[in-house]
């Protein structure tokens, strides 16, 4: 089996919330696994100085029209959240957290995380929410509220998004594919054709 | 016939090049015309706050490298430019001035600016050089001169830079099927399938 794909995101991203049920199935279809990895698009716009889809003029109305396009599209439940976007750190450690003791059910809580917050309207910016969407997917809720206080959890966060910008990922979806990488979900039909042809 | 297409683009844009080389063909399979509309991405700028390219941190380099990708995949002769980018005043007056005379030889001269801009290593952003690609182009060259400097072609190119504006135009390549939007080379497909299916 070929290397994982990575799959950078930001859980209050809503191009990476639609590209999230796409990816698997792409890469399945080339036998490829996925890496998922939630970051902090925050310390991205430090160093780039973009700014969120809702403060940027003409960009705003577009985005929200896009929004609402590409679900319908995908097939995708999609209710525009409010707040957006909302910081993600609880969120991000809660899934590396569980990743490092369950790798299927980090995916399954990142997807629950997700649905969450642009299906359902809750605002997953909130760590008690966090802790509560987690604990109904059967993490346990003591173990969790711990960890979220833990520096180890907290530098483990820190070390994957430097890592991610050290890589070169600045947007929410980003993917990397044996050293190429992909920005955005409109980008995922490339992704499928260079694993397909192997690059060109 | 069903109504144009609008294809909205800035002479200094990469992305825009590469769509002006795919957008008639998609059009034409379903029976449309597309009217060529460059503008000062410029104006844009100013609004959004938006930067180029190879002044935004990460995104610059990962422009570079899909730039040349792109251009690979689609087969569109490639060179990067340099200055880039450049002010395309010139370029779109000549355009536009050229358009109210004969429709067919604008888009060709459009086409003739981009391939010199972008594959064949000439400065776009001087005047003289859009003079001489528009004279080689069967453009008279007294004629455009003067063109270049009447009040009239400088207010056309004006008014249609804040027309696009208000239609809520941001990016280039930019496209508008019957009202709908669409940002950037990377959505031609979901264009091609709107237009197919009518929209969903």
């Amino acid at each position: 089996m070929s290397a994982p794909i990575d799959f950078y995101f930001d859980f209050s991203s809503p191009y990476g919330y639609f590209a999230s049920h796409r990816i698997d199935a792409i890469a399945e279809r080339h036998g490829r696994a996925v890496n998922w990895r939630p970051y902090l698009m925050g310390a991205v716009m430090k160093i780039t100085g973009a700014r969120p889809i809702p403060e940027r003029p003409l960009i705003a109305a577009y985005g929200r029209r896009d929004m609402e396009r590409t679900a319908r599209h995908l097939g995708v439940p999609w209710q525009m959240p409010e707040p957006f976007p909302v910081a993600t750190v609880a969120a991000c450690r809660a899934y590396y957290w569980v990743l490092d003791r369950d790798p299927a059910r980090a995916k399954r809580l990142a997807s629950v995380l997700y649905a969450a917050y642009f299906a359902e309207g809750h605002n997953i910016g909130e760590a008690e929410v966090v802790i509560t969407l987690a604990t109904a997917a059967g993490i346990e809720r003591a173990a969790l509220e711990a960890a979220l206080q833990d520096p180890a959890v907290k530098q483990r966060l820190r070390v994957e998004t430097d890592a991610a910008i050290a890589r070169g990922v600045f947007g929410s979806p980003f993917f990397i594919v044996d050293g190429e990488p992909f920005w955005g979900n409109d980008r995922l039909a490339e992704v499928d054709e260079w694993l397909r042809a192997g690059g060109w």
